[in-house]
Formats: C-alpha cells, sequence, structure tokens
C-alpha cells in the first residue's frame, strides 16, 4: 500500500511511521517529493485489512494496491470455474435461464411455470419459499410446505431448482432440498450464513447487494470461497441509484468487469433489475450481449393475481419469445441456449 | 391508493379493474379525465402490500396514499416513546450519549475508553464484540469473550451497555450481557433477525441500512413493533452516495423526518456517517441541532493500533472537548446532557 | 392530479382547498376515506408545473398523473421520428455509429482516427473542438480551430461530423461547421443553451445528464422540441452511483423505457458510461441489444498520448473487431449496421 | 503520482513507463514487490491533468498523491479568505443570513418579504429573477424587470441583494444590479459562465452541483479564482440520492470537509437541500452547528401561492423564530448572528 505523509513532518516523524509499517510487516519505501512524502509499503497487505494506517500520527491517506480479495480473483486462477450442477455445466459456452415464480404460492401455481418455461428451454426452475420483505404485512413466504412444491416440480418437469435462504437456522432445510442455494441481495453482507454456506458442498447464487461495490461484492463471495464452497455463481440485479423510472438501476457493466476480476460465472437478473416486465427482454438480452454466463427470470402464469413482484413477471407466452430471441443473439455471439 | 388507468380503455376493462379493487376489499370511487382516468382505491391498503394492482390489464400505475407502517407511526401514537434503561430515560428532554470502541479487543482496552467516556458524561457504553466486516480476512471480534469485557466494564463504571447482534443463533447469549441490542446498519433487512428481537422485551437499537430509504427504515422498525417490543431506538449513520470525501453521506434531514412521521427516539452516529474523527465534533453537534435525542460516537484509547474503525474514532482527551460542546448546545437548544 | 389532505380538517378548510383548485382551472373531484381524504383534480396539471398545491394549508402530498412533458412523448407521436441528415437516416432498422476522438488535437490525429473509423462501417465522425473539462488545467480544445480540422476530416472522408457547443456565444460558429450539434451531460439543464439551440433547424444530440432522471432528460428534449426543433437524439452516457469500479454507471435500461416513452432515437455512449476501453465493447453490444438506435464511441490512433479520455479510447484496430461483432448482433436482432 | 504496473512486466516494458513519466517532467522511483511493481512520479502532477498515463501499456492504474485544485486550497492559503460586500464581512465569527423568495415575482412581493427578514436579522436579500426551471413550461422568471424590483428593495431596505446568473450573455446585466452573484447548482460546471465570473470583481456564491463531489466543487471554484476572482463563496445545497423523502440530501458533513481544505466561506441552504420547510428550520441549525458561515433560506410572504418553491419557503414569522433560535445557538458555539 502507499502511505501519503502531511506535508512537514520532522525526520523523527517520519522514522515513527517507518516503524509501524515494518511492525506490521511491510518493508517501507521512501520517495520524496516537493510537496508531499510518501511511503510505499511492500508485502501482503491484505492481512492488515482494516488495521490501517490511516490513523496512525502524520499519515494523510492510504492507498491500497493489492485487490482486498483472494481466491475468487482472476489472478488466482485463470480460466473461467465451471459449475456441474443436475446434469448442467454453468459457466461455459451455454447460457442458462433459470426462470420461475418470485413466490412459490401453490403446487399448481409452480407447475403451471415449471412446465412452459422447461417447453422455452430453462434449464432450473427458481422459486422462493422464504421470502425477504420489506413491509412484515406482506406474504412471507411458504417455508418448508413451499420447497415440496418445488421438488415436486423438479420431479415433474426434470428441472434442477434454485430457492433462496434467508437464516442459518433454516440451512439444513434449504439445502436438502434445493439444487443451487440462492444468498439475496439483502443478505449479501449476512456474513453468518456467507460462512455456513461456505461449508457446504452445494452451489450457490450469490446476488449483489443492492449498495454494494463490485469489490464488496467478491469480498462477499470470498466469505464463501475461504470456507472451502468454490461453486459459487455470481449474479447482478441491480444498484440502488436516484432513477425512480425503474425500480433498480441494472448495472451490466459489472458484468464484463466481474469476468475480468474474477473467474466465477456471472448471472443477470433483469426481473429485480428493472422491476417492469416491460423491460425484461431488452434487458436480458443485454445481459447476454454484455457477457453474462446466464440469466435468472420472473415468470409466473398469472402476474395480475401474483403474491409478490406481478409488476416484473413474465407470462409464459411472452418468456417463450424472449427464449427465441436469445437463442438468435446467442447464436450471432458464439454462445448457445 | 390511487390506481391510474392507461388511456383509451373500455367500459369492460374500467370495469375490471374495478371489480379487481372491490375483491381485495377496497371501495372504488372513479374520476374521469380528458387524457386519464384514474380509481380511488378506499380503504386499509397496507394489507394489500405487494399483492399490488400494477400488473392488473390496463393499469398505468399506482399511487399509495396510506404510509405503510402503523405502529412505530406518530399517527398511530402522537406523543414521544420515552425507553427506560439502565436507569435512564431515552427520549426526552435529556440528549444521551453512547461511547466507546468500534471493537472490543481487550478487557484493558475497553476500560481505558470506559472509564474517561464516563467521567466525561456519556450515559451508555457502545462495543462490538461480534463485529460485519466486509473482508474475511478482518478481525472479527472476541466473540463471547468480548461481551464479558463489556459486562467488567459495566460493573467498573456503572455504565450499562450497549452492544450488536449479527445472527439470530447469537440473541441468546448477547440479550444476557447487554442493556440494549444494536442491529447494524447490514441487517436492518435482516428481517428473521428483526423479528427474533421483536419477541424481546429489551431495547434495541436499529441502524438504519446504507442504502434504506427512510419509508424502509420505518418498516424494518414495525417488524420489531409488530413482535411486541416496542422499546426501539432509530439510529441515522449515513447512506452510501457517490461522494468519496467521507466514509458515507450523514443524512441529517431524516432526524428531523423521522421525528414527524414516528414516535421512537432517533440517534446520530457521526463516528460511521463520516468515517473520519476529524468531522466528528461538528456532526456530533449537527446531530443534535437537527433534533437527535442522542449520539453513538467510536471513543478508542488509541486510535492508531485499533483493530479496526481507528481513522474515525476519537481519543478521550478530543471527546471530553466535544462533551463540553455539546453541553453549551444542548442548554442553548432547551436540552440537556 | 391527486392532492392528499392531511387528516382531520374541518369542512371548511377541505372546501378552500377546493377553491383553490378550481382557480387553477381544474375541476376538483372529491373522495372521503377512513384515514385520509383526497382530490383528484381534473384537467391539464401541465401548464401548473411548479405553481404547486403542496405549500397550501391542510395539503399533506400532491401526487401528479400526467407526464409532465408532450410534445416528445409517445402519446403526441406514436411513430417513431426519424432525423435526415448527411444522407443518412437515423432512428430506423439501421444502426448508426458515430466514432473519433475525445478530443481534436490536430488535423493528423483526426484524419487518423476518421479514415479507419470509416473503414470499420461508422456513418458519422465525432470529435470536441470545445471540451468541458472539470479542472482549469486540463486542455480546453482547441476550440475554432478544431472545427477547421473536423471539417477537412468530413471532406476527406465524407463523414458528416457531430461535435460539442458549450456556449450559446459559440452556436453560429460550431452551428455552420456541424452536421449534428452536441449538448454534453453537464449542459443537460443548460436551458439557456437548450433554448437556442431550439431555435435552429439542426440535429442535436443530447447526452443525459450524470444526475438526471429520465424524466427530467425528457424535460429538457422538451425544451428544444418547444422551440421548433425537433431534430432532437437522445445519448444514455452513464449516471453517478457509488460505484468506483466505472467511471459512471451506464443506465442501458433507461433504452428501452425512453423507446416506450418517447418517439426520438436513442443512442448510447459506452466509452463515457463506462471510462474504460475495455468495457467499452461488451457495453457497446449490449446497448444495441437493450433497443439503441446507435452509439457513440471514442477512438484515438494514439490512446496512451491522448489530450483527453485516453482510457476510454479505443484503437483503431479493436473498433473494427467490435463493428464486426455489431454486425452480427445487428442482424441476429434484425436490424442492419 | 503512483503508477501502479500490471503483474508480469519485462524490464523494457518497465523501462518505457519509466521515460513516458520522464518525458511529462516527473521523476521515477521504482518500488519493486511480491505482487506489484509501483512508479512513484515525483512532480507536479496537476499540470498533466487528464493527460493520464492510464492508458500507457502496462499500467494497471494510476494513483494521484496531490489535489487537483490549488488557488482555493488550505495549503495555498492558511488563513480563512474574509469577502467585504455591502458593509459586511463574510467569511469571519458573524452567520450571515441569506433570506428572501426563491423567484421575484412583483416589486410587492419582493418587498412584503424584504422587510421582514431584514427586521428579523437577516443581512442580505436573496431573490431569482433568471430562473433555471426543470420544465419549459414553468414560470421562468421576470429577467431584467425582477433585477429592478430587488434593486428597489435594497434602496428601501438597505439590504445587498444576492441574484443569479444563469447565461454568460446576462452578466453585464445581472453584475450592474447585484452584490453577490449567484451561480446555481446546475451551472457548478458550466465552465464558460464560470471563466466569465472570475473576470470581474465581485463576491459570487457557488452553488454545489447536484452530483458534485467535494473535489469536483473545488474545482469549480479553481476556474473561478485562476481568472483572478478570488471572491468566492462557496454553497452546500443537498445532493441527489436514492432517497424520496426530501428533495435533495443535504450534504452538512461536506461543511467541517470543505473548510478543511479550502480557507473560502461556506453557506448552507437549507431550503433546497430538504425541500420542505418544516425541515429547514432544524437543518438551519445543524449547519450552523456543523460551521457554516452564513445560510440562504427561502422566505415567502404567501408560499401558497408562490410561482417557484412554495413548498420550502419559509413564512416570515416561522423565519423570525428561527433567526431567535439561530441567535441563540451562535452565541453558544461562539459565533454571533
Amino acid at each position: 500500500m502507499i502511505v501519503v505523509l502531511k506535508p512537514g513532518l520532522s525526520e523523527q516523524e517520519i522514522q515513527s511511521v517507518t516503524e509501524r509499517i515494518q511492525s506490521l510487516g511491510l518493508r517501507a519505501h521512501l520517495s520524496v517529493g516537493k510537496e508531499r512524502t510518501i511511503i510505499g509499503a511492500i508485502g501482503d497487505e491484505r492481512q492488515l485489512s482494516d488495521q490501517t494506517l490511516e490513523s496512525y500520527p502524520g499519515v494523510e491517506k492510504v492507498l491500497p494496491i493489492l485487490k482486498p480479495y483472494k481466491l475468487v480473483s482472476r489472478e488466482f486462477q485463470k480460466e473461467n470455474s465451471i459449475i456441474e450442477v443436475g446434469g448442467q455445466r454453468i459457466g461455459g459456452k451455454k447460457v442458462h435461464v433459470m426462470a420461475g415464480p418470485c413466490s412459490v404460492e401453490s403446487a399448481e401455481q409452480v407447475l403451471a411455470a415449471a412446465r412452459p418455461v422447461k417447453a422455452a428451454g430453462a434449464t432450473f426452475l427458481r422459486g422462493g419459499a422464504f421470502k425477504p420483505r420489506t413491509s412484515p404485512y406482506s406474504f412471507q413466504g411458504l417455508g418448508e410446505e413451499g420447497l415440496g412444491y418445488l421438488a415436486s416440480a423438479r420431479e415433474s418437469t426434470g428441472l434442477p431448482i434454485i430457492t433462496e435462504v434467508l437464516d442459518p437456522r433454516d440451512l439444513d432445510l434449504v439445502a436438502r432440498h434445493a439444487d443451487i442455494l440462492q444468498i439475496g441481495a439483502r443478505n449479501m453482507q449476512n456474513f453468518k450464513l456467507l460462512t455456513e454456506v461456505g461449508k457446504l458442498n452445494k452451489p450457490v447464487l450469490l446476488k449483489r447487494g443492492m449498495s454494494a461495490t463490485v469489490e464488496e461484492f467478491l469480498l462477499s463471495a470470498e466469505y464463501i470461497a475461504v470456507e472451502g464452497n468454490r461453486k459459487i455463481i455470481l449474479c447482478e440485479r441491480g444498484i440502488r441509484t436516484f432513477e425512480t423510472g425503474t425500480r433498480n438501476t441494472l448495472d451490466l457493466s459489472a458484468v464484463p468487469l466481474l469476468k475480468q476480476l474474477c473467474h466465477l460465472p456471472v448471472f443477470v437478473d433483469p426481473s429485480h433489475g428493472t422491476g417492469r416486465w416491460d423491460l425484461v427482454a431488452p434487458m436480458a438480452l443485454a445481459g447476454i450481449a454484455a457477457g453474462a454466463d446466464g440469466l435468472l427470470i420472473e415468470v409466473h402464469p398469472h402476474p395480475e393475481v401474483a403474491l409478490s413482484d406481478g409488476p416484473q413477471s413474465l407470462r409464459p407466452e411472452k418468456f417463450r419469445r424472449l427464449m427465441e430471441d436469445l437463442g438468435k443473439l446467442a447464436k450471432a455471439l458464439g454462445r448457445e441456449l
């Protein structure tokens, strides 16, 4: 890291900073300029994390040089991670689409979504049994009952399932049913949950928090990886900005940026990203054009009576047409659907 | 709520929306304009929460009229809530200051912070035993051991303690030691944790999430209140914006806004709000001038070797001088410290 | 608009609001609910603009119903606007790419960019002669001299040119040379400049301000349209958010949203949108997949010595390869390049 | 500045970067680490501005060390700037309040605002004759006629006046009438206007742009200073964030931060900062507690019929009470009103 000193320090004060740097196991390399003196602190700064030098007397600011995450970084592993689950390979040439209702509402509703999404070419069924809701008065999900409906739909259609886990205490239960565990945006920095999921040998789809930087997103993935679980899929789902025309601002530039910085598969969720069904199709296409490995899309047989997120859910017929367009796009880009 | 219809609907289509509104238990009141027809849907829209009409055919948008929270609202209870804890009354004329280190590092460090903050007039000791850290390589807190050090410091100084809980599984343990439970910004929408804390009879300080609107903040408080626990203190601690000169942007206008909308005490955390010790004092004064009921301030005997948040921690001597200034300010505003 | 009244008003107070609404030329339509009374104020609320009722006694809030812009809206004109300029038609099936250096630096540099972008299929040459720079110590552009170099490059290559105008006092000069006038993000709300440009009969490319909502963007276009100039191209170029991994956050969902709300062509600038040349190609592809009518891309023969925006400029060779990929993508989506 | 190199460069590639740094007039100082090599580029990096090294082959990133502004910085001038205007000294112990209507609407309206604000202790009269309005259909100000009304009010009350200038072409006219020129948030990066105002010998109040960082704000002030005009007052007026409960988010931590970084007086505008009259008083108090040198407050004799910004305007009676509270606060903090 680079330690920038305040102007006008005495030699003794500079010496004191230098010694502090050395006491942390780093080498100190001094550069004296006309307006500022800086010290290059050379060594593995990650181990220092927050034990920063910024509050040391005489220090103006500290600029990190190395990226703070390691296991998930492209420098640690050059080739793309491929995640094998439910007979599918995620992270390769094939574009995967995980589709289904926001909330599991009944056995019938899940099946009525699962069948057409399977027919249209989706490779995974999504559906929430435990739901994080902004208001305590909103429908909170069917819980274990909902997991059962998802499992039945898997049996009927052959689609492996992805579903969200909210609480470390539910982890065993959810992991028994799910093929892929989802950690939602609100839990991206629920570090206890990340740690527990890191101890399992089961794929995890980690959604970006709505105010998380790309660096923080990768650090949350690192929490999982450091416990041993490397089967991590990242998912951009929109960040919070001043714009109110859409529910969130889908940050598609995060897709190629993440692909540069890490070796994990990157998905896009245009349903939460926009909050409007009429923007889902163009943003799904844009996500794949930006280089995403797959999509998470909400499909509901009857959005107008959905218990959650109706406004952003596609009807099966619209989903089918989107899949056709995605197929053409994927082909033009040298991918397949 | 107001339901705005798309232009050019047939009478039958309008009728269909009207019936849907009535089926949800609301009365429908039609207003036909030249460019748009709108329907006032009259009744308690809170019960509908997300089961929105926005995806119903013919509906352009839905504008809520009622506030989505109830128990914490000023309309539900006109007078300020006073929370009695550790012999103190929070929410009245007296300004409370909760001070201490970010992380509990040792028995000595806690005491070395607790004694001078008590002497300077702080009424509560703060300190983190379970720490939510962005990087898995950062110091994660002493856990139960740290809770013991806090309890000892309480015994020595008489200061009641406030400390953070991260995980529902730690709740019993933390609640045994703490006088006030803190729920941090990253857990403001950890709804399972909110629900569990709501079942206890113990004061909770709930921090605003870094990208939470004031309305979402109050809905999270409502999650606690709806379970029976009304001893809730809200705390503004900075929101995430584009500005990088400070760690967060301390949104002080949220203080008078919250005081208008709800009856709960409102605190300000200028340490996390700015991330810079040299901005803590002016923002602490500003927080009280804006109408806050109290402050949460990080004080460390030796910020330059702190294991977390050194750059935003005050030395005891600076804290003492801040308390003097706060005393004068409080008096001028008809408050007391 | 909907006027929500405070709870507990007397009949006389409600009457007073009603009369105020009527005095503004609107009809008032009362709906009495249990918790709130609302008044639908029916008529053309646009004329009231900011003369709002929000500060009228007894009024809690005012919710607008109609969109505040008119001439640029899809409701005013259903079919897409096609802008004919320099022998090209913008806004139809063909995807247009405007490429060239950020700043005009010399006659040679412009030509060295213009020739390869023309060869690769660009249909317009971009280049800045008047540059808005954050620092007064930065290169401010060659001014009139630069306009001459652009005109020469047009003569050599046949490419019509687009260049920015900053100041109403330069408008005549710039308009004499340019085929399309560009109004930059920092001037999106320079209403005097918008008004002057509105009086010309020359195409204008209007960039979205870095903190402008889509609605404000359209209102700025309306400023131009209301003066008579309807040859307006909108350009999304990234908004300012908390993310620091990219220079701005390219808001591609604004593209389909703008196409829904208005009839104007919509372009995307992935160079400013990301600030990084290595993200330009994926975001250019994503922009077209999202439905954009064209792209604005910075190409510099030697980015490493560019006087501005080197880090986001493509070398001609990389631009050529991007154009090939764009061609395939456009074809797959039923467009052409 | 610090130049971080990509990993794995050859000696020759490193040599090439070093030579490029030297060709820019800086000394290059190499530090070789295990994971990264960095070069300290020592000298005045400000002159390089955007001619950055970031696009040079082999360079991973560039970290600036020096602040990019100079004349306005606290390092350039240690003591506070005092601006003398209209018999007042701005920037010293005395807190100044500039009050009056958002827009000048008539001679009577200006006087009806000016008299009570003078009586309550305001030292300047504010009022807009040229108004930047989001919508072309909104009241755009009375222009020259309005300037005359302001001048009359100055004659009647003795209050010097501050008013906004939007366009370089109006500058002579506005400067003839105004004691202080205001440059609004939307024009903070209208560099042509800044340059022209910099050539005058007249105080300027420069408002922070709604998405401007503190550093960009100071660079805009530098644009004025570099032309010779050092009579600059900065004004925080709220930034744009995701929060919709207030019109903007008043960033009060910018006040002490600006006071640290520069020597100019800093004002706060709680009217635009919050957009709600009922939050103006607490945020005015908070602004002064945070260390501001003065306030800009909208006062209208009849906010309910104001042609602009009624919702955020105080009635004279409320303003009078606020001034009393400000007086007590100022005294407690060792200031005077």
